[in-house]
């Protein structure tokens, strides 16, 4: 959720700003005089025969994946010595910290994106799922994907098996695929939302992991009070329409419920005043307490604000399913239940709760990837391999090496330069180890051996700049990455929020979210959206959100 | 395409904004203390009951649409003498001579758009269909659709034939009905897309009819560009996916065409440099020439422009279908044809030709509900209308009453008071006529008798705000309205635009681009929008339009 300025510094900006100016032609000279500039190093490449052409004797590093790692490393590995070529089924990066305001309005949905093309930078591009790694002939195999209908939608489960509008379309096509050489890979293909098998949440639960999630959940709030204000509405099916549910209590959870609290009170009170003794707002989590990252304090803090703010926070609670139509109907024929424009959760402390719309954010597992292309490596590479325990050259060819992961989660797991551990296949007995030396993992789909580092934005951003400098400067041997923890914040809605410095200090209330909303600035990646953001969160605190659904 | 303002009066404007922003609270204060002020002609009321008791004894009028017409007049009536009642399928108003900005993201979509209701209107508001008109007992029965999946998205036909994904989920349900009173009903429910019953059109072309077409236009085009990209992808295909046709000359589609050009000469060439060579933009048009209704001057103008910017205009060429697939491939099996990412156009003077897209905009059909609910009247009123031929009166119950309508278009037919009239069912060789004194027409779905102002944004308003003012005075025997012409402006691409006085004056090229902007910033309805429209301009000016798809 908190991470790091992917790549500014804060002494480039006016320059950076002004060379975009200067870049535009004035609208009477033809397109083809700024095409001829012709500099090469913005040339980009659509097939694999003119990558290999206009690689110039460069190292190809190919990027697995269009997230904090994936998007920072590509756009900071140097130009003039690598050739980077980004493999994803996303085409943009998103700022995932803006999501829950995109998610009502407060900010407009771009506002959170940034395109993996520019014109500003020297990124390759293919849009595809990486499929098969063949780590000796050092190729991965892609199926394209560019008319991929879950872009935008957080993922829950195998392509096949996520959302249903999603899973009828990919049923339909199968991608073509492709191979793609690389010296070296670097492995970001982040994680899937964990719905622990809850029944019914892949299908009906909405998600805020990406921009289409955002885009589905704005809707979603602005037809629950447009359902409910109609005339054939009854009081009892307003209710369940204005009852939002949000399970998960870390900060996207905690966010967003603050975010929809205030799009509630600030502008849906005056559009719809009538419905306003219908709406509640609950937080729900398994755990004894929400927000676990922070100290007590600011905990407690938290806790006020959204006691005053009417938002229910029911910690130990367990969701046990989620499915269509309203409560105390489950006999129902399907197709009728189907009917009904809300859903039913069933909690286990409270039994079943007719809801509008639930939010699920409960966590992370790791992107299927990592257990169908990193398992078993069936012919251990000739070269690029490191052998770090004695004897395991030797036992090099008859040894079955296995990609090291973390039992529990499935993890990669890597050394403290960020490059992927070989071990022996199941047999955890044995000790013998080995590093891919031009393979490397990071962000939520990796973890440092014997680290605790979390899962969140702040550490992958860190890695993948740690990994572009040392990879620009060849100086592996300086020693390895550690995670220098900047602190979290939160927004807790009503204009307040709280952040949590890495040395322990604490800020929280109006002056936290002056520092929440200026940080998220000045770590937002392109001018536009720097540009954009203070004009989106002044028009919409003169003149209100804007409620158009489409 | 072009229209006056609907409301905006230039001297007003410094108040409005002052109010917009003094009636922001600071955070602190509760939304209770903004409630509390309780204006009571901001309460909008959610059943036919509390619309009933807050009508204090003010007339309620019923305004079907949200269009320019219904919009403009909803806005404009006032609400000390009119209890305003607006039913639509769709819940804002679309800033349309906009749209094909947005549709290549010059600008984004909101800004083309206005909800119905506001924080600073007076307007009721339910989202459905109006179904049933009860003149007798002055009633409408009300399909509600909240969850409106045809909302954002031009029509083409009935609900049910109109777009695959919409059809599957229209067949799915059927909302619940409700009946609403009214003292004066205004019908302003506009005009689908006409595509001549050409085969393929309504399942494959997109239209430019609403915000929902202008964004599956801007994420087509992108989706073209990148699966074109693809290593993938051959060269044939790619001269396919990249062959955009626009079909009908009219201003929306010579102004997409224009806008498709820029977004391809001035960001995407930067973006993919070396698919340049295999891009085509073509205008069809089944008549001798496009734009009928500028000046042969101006038009010869925009033609030379159009040639020098490489886009192509084809005259008397007819297309006579549309179908997936690429062309000289009919022979295989449908469900092979829809794995191709690209269509064929089959046009009767070139053969089969494949195209990545096809833009539809060759005019419009009257909304079928003019059809099937204005046509025979069961049983006339006993008052409220006014026999116009003597011995009509006579002849009141014996007479098959019906609305009257244009042969050709089924445009219903008002007097110049804009006031629906009547005469006999199919008996078109009896002169009887009488006029309905609260039922008025306006838009594109109704005509002034012997009139011939076109089917235009600018006569729409200039009807609704010529209604409004003679509903809030009263003065309907003042005199009957009259079309003022503005004349017509039209943009054509690289910074030029033509433009065409009422007077018959003319400006082109960049100084016509000057105005078309500045008329369409001052013609923009609320703040925001006149704020981020600029804003929009100066940043894809200097950063490039947004290539984000999601």
């Amino acid at each position: 959720m908190q991470a790091s300025s992917p790549r500014m510094q804060l002494g480039q900006l006016p320059t950076g700003l002004l060379d975009a100016l200067a870049s535009r032609s004035l609208p009477s000279r033809p397109i083809a005089s700024r095409l001829s500039r012709g500099i090469p190093s913005q040339r980009r490449d659509i097939t694999v025969n003119q990558l290999d052409t206009s690689s110039d004797q460069r190292e190809r590093v190919v990027i697995l994946g269009s997230g904090w790692a994936g998007y920072t490393v590509a756009r900071q590995l140097n130009p003039k010595k690598y050739q980077a070529v980004v493999v994803s089924p996303r085409s943009y990066f998103a700022f995932t910290p803006l999501l829950a305001s995109t998610s009502v309005g407060t900010l407009e949905f771009r506002t959170a994106l940034e395109p993996v093309r520019s014109r500003r930078s020297n990124v390759n591009y293919f849009q595809g799922w990486a499929d098969v790694v063949d780590f000796k002939n050092k190729k991965v195999t892609v199926e394209e994907s560019a008319d991929n209908s879950t872009q935008g939608f957080a993922l829950s489960g195998s392509r096949a098996e996520t959302q249903p509008e999603v899973r009828k379309a990919e049923q339909a096509k199968k991608g073509k695929t492709f191979d793609l050489a690389w010296d070296k890979l670097i492995i970001t293909v982040g994680c899937y939302s964990q719905t622990f098998g809850t029944p019914g949440v892949k299908e009906h639960a909405l998600f805020l992991k990406d921009v289409g999630d955002a885009r589905k959940i704005r809707n979603r709030i602005l037809l629950c009070f447009e359902t409910a204000a109609l005339s054939t509405t009854t009081d009892a099916m307003r209710k369940n329409l204005l009852n939002f549910a949000i399970v998960g209590g870390g900060p996207t959870g905690i966010e967003f419920s603050a975010e929809l609290h205030d799009i509630i009170k600030e502008d849906l009170a005056r559009i719809y005043p009538e419905l306003m003794e219908f709406y509640k707002i609950t937080v729900y989590d398994v755990a004894e307490k929400v927000l676990p990252m922070f100290d007590e304090d600011l905990g407690k803090y938290a806790m006020k604000v959204f006691a005053r703010e009417g938002i229910a926070i029911k910690t130990s609670h367990h969701v046990e399913s989620l499915r269509k139509g309203p409560p105390g109907d489950s006999n129902t024929a399907k197709d009728v239940q189907d009917e009904y424009p809300c859903w039913t959760l069933r909690v286990r402390e409270e039994g079943d709760i007719g809801v509008g719309m639930v939010v699920w954010s409960t966590g992370l597992m790791i992107n299927p990837f990592a257990k169908k292309a990193l398992g078993k490596i069936p012919s251990i590479p000739e070269s690029g391999v490191k052998y770090l325990t004695p004897g395991s050259e030797l036992s090099r060819g008859s040894l079955q090496w296995a990609v090291s992961k973390e039992p529990k989660t499935g993890a990669v797991i890597t050394d403290d330069r960020l490059r992927v551990l070989l071990g022996p296949d199941g047999d955890h007995e044995s000790k013998q180890r080995a590093i891919m030396e031009d393979v490397f993992a990071l962000g939520d789909c990796a973890k440092i051996e014997n680290t605790t580092y979390p899962a969140t934005a702040q550490v992958a951003s860190q890695k993948a700049e740690w990994l572009a400098k040392r990879l620009n400067k060849g100086d592996f041997d300086k020693g390895g990455f550690t995670w220098k923890n900047m602190g979290v914040m939160a927004y807790i809605g009503n204009w307040n929020a709280i952040m949590q410095g890495g040395g322990g200090g604490s800020v929280s209330g109006r002056a936290a979210w002056v520092l929440w909303r200026g940080a998220y600035l000045t770590k937002s990646v392109s001018w536009r959206n720097k540009v954009l953001i203070p004009i989106y969160w002044f028009l919409n605190w003169a003149f209100g959100r804007d409620i158009s659904r489409f």
